[in-house]
């Protein structure tokens, strides 16, 4: 590209403890290539602020502004749940973009998210193509859930994996002091709709002498397994703690717990798994228990961060620029694992028409043989992902977090209604 | 005492990121007091340890073990839900005290723990008196809810406010991301049966520009005002994070959830009033929400401790031990506030029969008028209590905390059935 073009980048999907650090590594790195780059444009709710032209001016922003989001949870400016149909289905959608990219010379699309978001980011890309309007998309990789394809990890998921097995080791200690005269079982419910890659997490405390049972969404629920494991762990240990996965669901694909509604994307809203387990262990074997929803609590963990999470979402948002001024469209940046101990990976990438859409489960080598524990082989995947603390500064005892100016760039369009 | 006598030391009720700091505190400070402490004894599971002769010798612990118990979350030593009837209604058990006491040579009685335990370690020091029995039994003050008398604040507090307040600040940023198009309501349940302080901690996160709406135990529970003030900070503000603290119920006593069982102490044992809540607002404003329910993770959460609480655990641990050794029975070592900002404060003392089953309110001018936030003032309060970080240090990405040998003593005495 030749000449000068602007640069819109928004934050997408449920957003996690470091995405703003991969927005930091966009922001920064667009920064050193003013030759190349001109502004940097941030959608206001992600791509609904590319819609509706609710444009935020991130030059606006102070170098110590922007440099704060490495270490502020959350999305700075903020995101959406809102998948774009498919090019036939809906073209007004993507004619309403170009006139924005168009009205704002954006030339550069970087859209920070998940499975959903990538199948966005590549709806995107083929506009230059489809309807002749040279953009270069570029995809952030951002989910708590771990399940992008290619790259071997992604942002947010190192994090919520520290903050998970953080407090699956604290609550367990608690309840192994707890167990003699009152509780006995601990469950803990964490997030992964689909893929279990966060309840694994919990498996880590294992090596600590702690006894866990866990429900991953890839084991079909067997209620009288289940409480046979965890009858034998109480037995053996005195204590036993339950790492649910949210997603858990009986052979029938009911979830343990379903609230009945669903979100902007059609999946259904889930929650409460954890009291279900509970209450089901207290029915069968009459321990007493204690249960815990980690919810957004999890994701939001930015005071216990994994450094090595913190550093790839930098990492990542970097490449995303540089990947955009060597000419690229339509991909991602990746972490690609060199080795597992010492740690090594290199950034590399990967074509977004082969990560839009799809999942990446646990392997079932990751699973033990019966369905309720975490491989060897697994805790070597999981080990380096959550290596290093990299705290925020605090002040009054809170974290010292930025809440960003976000000034918005003056509309020259239409109104137009979503 | 001029003789050489052993010390009991045990935990009891809900343990906490930071009683073990006391029992370095406890442990410690005998060891430098050989003249005068023998042994320090440890009871397994708190009072139980001593009724069945279950002992702990500590000093088979090494000095870096003890020193590493500052740092490490949970009753090391195991603690229980015991209260032990008055000397009338079971004479029995405190004659069996004496018995064990008596063939240990202990002289000195460690307790720590709440309310319960502060009555329990009451009736112990009136052994003294009724039975003849020399016994100086001091009380280590500990529990997350804040609610013993006299003493400004107790260990195990400053730790749980400081994660709640952490967290509801994470989350609430987390909300505001996602409020244009999914969860414009955020509800995070968290401890305090009687005595709201620590949902008043999530009222420090008001300064950040969260809005919040906190429903204390000390208020009755009004939904229709309580909507109002919901609808009216999403109005304003486009989300809302609401604290509701276990405890909070209806003007006829009924708490918002029950889960209709008891634990020994003939408490209700609570959980699940955020998903109440939540679908409460959904059903009448039909905002999208997440819950949260803390529950364990707070009260174990040593990775986010307060450095304060963590130095006032192991002061006031320090100083039972000190007292004893001055000669003083029946008393607890408080915390004594002498200023706000800077924050100071002094160890001092009260007498254990105005502590025993007193509890602590938040004062009425800690609420806000309408019952649903903190005052200035109760910020005064609070802020000093969270401050300063004082974080494990980790090994593969993990906290390192230790786990003890705990060997027993040799019995000497007849079992006993509890």
């Amino acid at each position: 590209m030749a000449k000068k073009m602007n640069a819109f980048y928004a934050q997408s999907g449920g957003v996690t403890a470091v995405i703003n650090a991969s927005a930091c590594g966009v922001i920064e790195t667009a920064r050193k290539h003013k030759d190349k780059i001109g502004k940097v444009y941030a959608g206001r709710n992600g791509i609904i602020g590319a819609l509706t032209e609710d444009l935020i001016d991130t030059t606006k922003e102070s170098a110590a502004a922007i440099a704060a989001l490495r270490n502020t949870p959350s999305g700075a400016f903020g995101s959406c749940r809102f998948k774009l149909k498919s090019l036939e289905a809906n073209k007004r959608e993507y004619e309403r973009l170009i006139e924005v990219f168009k009205a704002h010379n954006i030339g550069y699309f970087f859209y920070n998210g998940g499975g959903d978001s990538a199948d966005t980011c590549f709806k995107v890309s083929q506009l230059s193509e489809a309807m002749g309007y040279p953009i270069q998309a570029i995809h952030v990789p951002k989910t708590v859930d771990n399940d992008l394809p290619i790259t071997d990890c992604c942002p947010g998921f190192g994090s919520v994996a520290k903050y998970i097995a953080v407090s699956t080791l604290e609550a367990s200690y608690d309840v192994r002091s707890m167990a003699k005269t009152s509780t006995k079982v601990f469950v803990i419910e964490v997030m992964g709709r689909h893929a279990g890659w966060i309840a694994a997490a919990g498996g880590l405390v294992e090596d600590h002498g702690i006894p866990v049972v866990i429900l991953f969404p890839e084991v079909e629920f067997d209620q009288k397994k289940f409480l046979a494991a965890v009858d034998k762990k109480v037995k053996e240990f005195g204590f036993c703690t339950v790492v649910v996965s949210e997603g858990c669901h009986y052979p029938d694909g009911r979830f343990l717990a379903e609230q009945g509604t669903r979100d902007a994307f059609g999946h259904a809203q889930l929650g409460g798994a954890a009291p279900v387990v509970a209450n089901m262990i207290k029915d069968a074997l009459g321990h007493k228990f204690h249960w815990a929803v980690a919810d957004y609590l999890q994701r939001a963990a930015r005071h216990i961060a994994s450094k090595t999470d913190v550093k790839q979402a930098y990492e990542l948002g970097k490449k995303a620029v540089e990947l955009a001024v060597k000419g690229h469209n339509s991909v991602m940046p990746t972490v690609d694992r060199l080795s597992d101990s010492p740690y090594k990976y290199k950034i590399g990438m990967a074509p977004l028409s082969k990560v839009a859409n799809v999942e990446k489960f646990m392997p079932r080598d990751f699973i033990t043989k019966d369905g309720f524990g975490i491989t060897p082989k697994c805790k070597r995947y999981l080990t380096p992902l959550i290596q290093g603390e990299d705290y925020p500064k605090y002040k009054d005892g809170l974290p010292v977090y930025v809440t960003l100016k976000n000034v918005a760039v003056a509309k020259k369009l239409p109104t137009f209604k979503l």
